[in-house]
């Protein structure tokens, strides 16, 4: 098998064991990336020779016993709202074209210190809102998007570019584009990890997540920022909550049919599944999302709205400039309603729950780069602070990958990335599907 | 009067009639830095060249009509954590020594482009957080602390050295250095500004605010950010709550009489002043306010923790290495206690109250640049994410300024300001305090 077909845990497990170099796993990387990027366009910044300069360093430091850390020399895209210290970071918008930040955004300076090799900037969506889209395209089919705003970031792992890749969710950002790519995501809680040193949009709302080919994946990005996973439990006995959320009217046949295969493939391993209502009250949450992503976006686009004036993308602009229009006590009942249903939320574990298995989007990826799809599935769980991790189910009908996603309580990733371990073997019924399908 | 002398809003005013120019206004304050700041040692960096170069471009605009907005000409100083585009940003940390941001910080940009004069980056408690302190001195003494971290935000603007700065509260970090230099400051409510580009230590505490030396002032830079203060209530009939708070043993005499003399003032001038006792689980916020800032600090400080270890001040890099420590259900139960108070709080307002009155410190600034005082009378409401204004009120027993602060609902900042407009000229007996001291 090629090093580029690898997940990020095969190859860290080669790497350790001697039996791969970074700079052999970068250069099969950087082959496919040659390969796919005229199509994928997952990249909007890509710095080959830094990127060999710092393979060798990271090869050199192993061969003189001094490894880094879990990531050593696993290539990571980074979606490009993240700064970067020796790299562009442009937000995929005009006003930043070829700004340089002097440091590395938080995120990203963490997993760096344990040996990971940043080798690019992915396209994302513009300020990772609702600017103009990334010029990203879906692994499986180019007429298709790959999702967004971490739209680069998920096509580049999708598309075995990359194995792992840095996005963000404010909506949906994170854990849909798993689901159009094939792919493994993780949207951790809230505050998990720190958003310093990425452009904001809402402090309530944005998070740091994150891609790979595999639950094991997820789970050596989250041990960087101190998330121990436990052994994984037995998917037999496992108390499913199969939630169809309060939005189930905007689901797709091809969305429903794999929550649907999820929920059956579990209860056949064991797993006892019921059907999970939530209180009547968490029907508000999409729309108290949306107005704190508004109230918020106001004061997070205000500098640009004010030093680059029109031409700052009018979508954006407009948050800032109509900030004063939002009524403040609609605004003070969105916080309300989202604190309130939070504890509402965590307290139905425990003695009744394990895990929640509800859709990660609507259905397959949308025809066309003009949209990202529908983040309808997501903002709930982004507004709750919980933790998701996106899991690869179905093909829909234009043969595109459908997942599902597993939430968790707040706080408690690593219980819930246990139990994804149990339960990603039984949900992703074809797991060399990318591989046959892509790689050949 | 000498330009440094007046408050912004006086400064604004003339600049605005053409009767003072944005370069005499800077070289008045020059002056009075030079005189004042081998003992006061406010800034960390000062750019003299570069001010007076902007000075005299915002004259020319001026000149030829086109002067930027409602701050044009007025000298700020910007607390060491705000990243700056033409200044570096050490967050008075050896570890970030001559760190130069690419960007200004997402409140910098704003007041810069309506007009304000960035003079220089103010002394802090290392990381605004826990590590070591300033070297900044209370203007009225150099033995005793301006409190902190915005010690040196704090310390400017007392010592007339800049009309306005910039600060940060996470516990009290505003307020009461406000308290101990004897200017007003304001704390708004959470995410009303934008906290990109700064240093972040919790994502639930930290707040911008800023300081000025009257209401005025602090209305002036809150309108940048869209804060549109109504014409100033009448005192009469005003119903102020007086709440001693949850940690009222912890004051100290000077701090009660300060709190005293606020409340009788403001009966005198026909207030309706009542004892407000809040619910007893709000006993519970200060440790929560601890706790959560434990848990985020944890995630905050890991990069640097990782990247610098021994070099990385050990209180802070003890947040990160210490978090796995914390109890997850703790900490949840923590965000509980916050999220459930916030809106009993702001139920309180409207139809039985108008406005909080509470200490802004134990008491005037203890001896020693060893402390920056105690946050305890603050840390409640960073927490409950309210606007509060300081206002100063009396001397302590070292002839020391002590305050008092005006608290309101959440996203009411507009009609706290013209509140405490109002209350200011009736809390603040002698506001020529501060000029007759300082400047004789």
């Amino acid at each position: 098998m090629q090093p580029h077909a690898l997940t990020a845990a095969e190859a860290a497990a080669q790497i350790r064991a001697g039996s791969l170099t970074a700079e052999a796993l970068l250069r099969s990387c950087l082959e496919r990336i040659e390969a796919r990027e005229p199509v994928t366009r997952a990249f909007l910044h890509l710095d080959v020779e830094l990127a060999l300069r710092r393979a060798r360093e990271l090869d050199k430091r192993q061969a003189f016993g001094a490894a880094m850390g879990p990531l050593h020399g696993l290539p990571f895209a980074v979606k490009d709202v993240f700064d970067t210290k020796d790299m562009p970071t442009t937000l995929n918008s005009p006003i930043y074209e070829g700004f340089q930040a002097g440091r590395d955004a938080a995120a990203v300076a963490v997993v760096r210190a344990l040996g990971a090799l940043i080798i690019g900037k992915a396209d994302t969506v513009e300020f990772a809102s609702t600017g103009r889209k990334a010029l990203s395209t879906n692994p499986y089919n180019a007429r298709h998007t790959p999702g967004g705003s971490s739209s680069g970031s998920a096509a580049a792992v999708g598309d075995f570019m990359a194995p792992l890749s840095f996005g963000t969710q404010t909506a949906g950002s994170l854990i849909r584009p798993a689901s159009f790519c094939g792919i493994y995501g993780m949207k951790p809680s809230w505050q998990l990890v720190s958003r310093e040193g990425l452009k904001n949009s809402s402090a309530t709302l944005d998070t740091v997540g994150w891609y790979g080919r595999s639950v094991a994946d997820l789970a050596l990005v989250a041990s960087a920022y101190g998330v121990v996973t436990p052994e994984a439990p037995s998917v037999r006995g496992l108390r499913v909550g199969l939630c169809r959320s309060p939005v189930w009217n905007r689901i797709e046949p091809s969305g429903e049919a794999a929550l649907s295969a999820a929920a059956q493939r579990l209860e056949r391993a064991g797993a006892i599944v019921t059907d999970l209502t939530l209180p009547g009250e968490f029907a508000g949450l999409p729309d108290a999302r949306t107005l704190i992503g508004d109230y918020e976006g106001g004061a997070a686009f205000l500098p640009e709205a004010l030093v680059f004036g029109d031409a700052f993308a009018p979508a954006l602009r407009s948050k800032a400039t109509d900030r004063a229009k939002l009524s403040t006590s609609d605004v003070m009942a969105a916080y309300n309603l989202a604190d309130a249903c939070r504890p509402r939320f965590d307290a139905l574990f425990g003695a009744e729950l394990d895990v929640v298995l509800t859709p990660a989007a609507p259905g397959e990826a949308p025809e066309g780069l003009h949209t990202v799809g529908d983040w309808v599935f997501n903002g709930m769980w982004t507004l709750l602070h919980v933790p998701c991790v996106g899991i690869p189910c179905t093909r829909g009908p234009a043969g595109l990958p459908v997942g599902v996603q597993l939430v968790g309580p707040r706080l408690n990733d690593a219980r819930l990335l246990a139990i994804a371990s149990a339960c990603a073997p039984v949900i992703d019924e074809d797991p060399e599907f990318g591989r046959r399908t892509l790689l050949g």
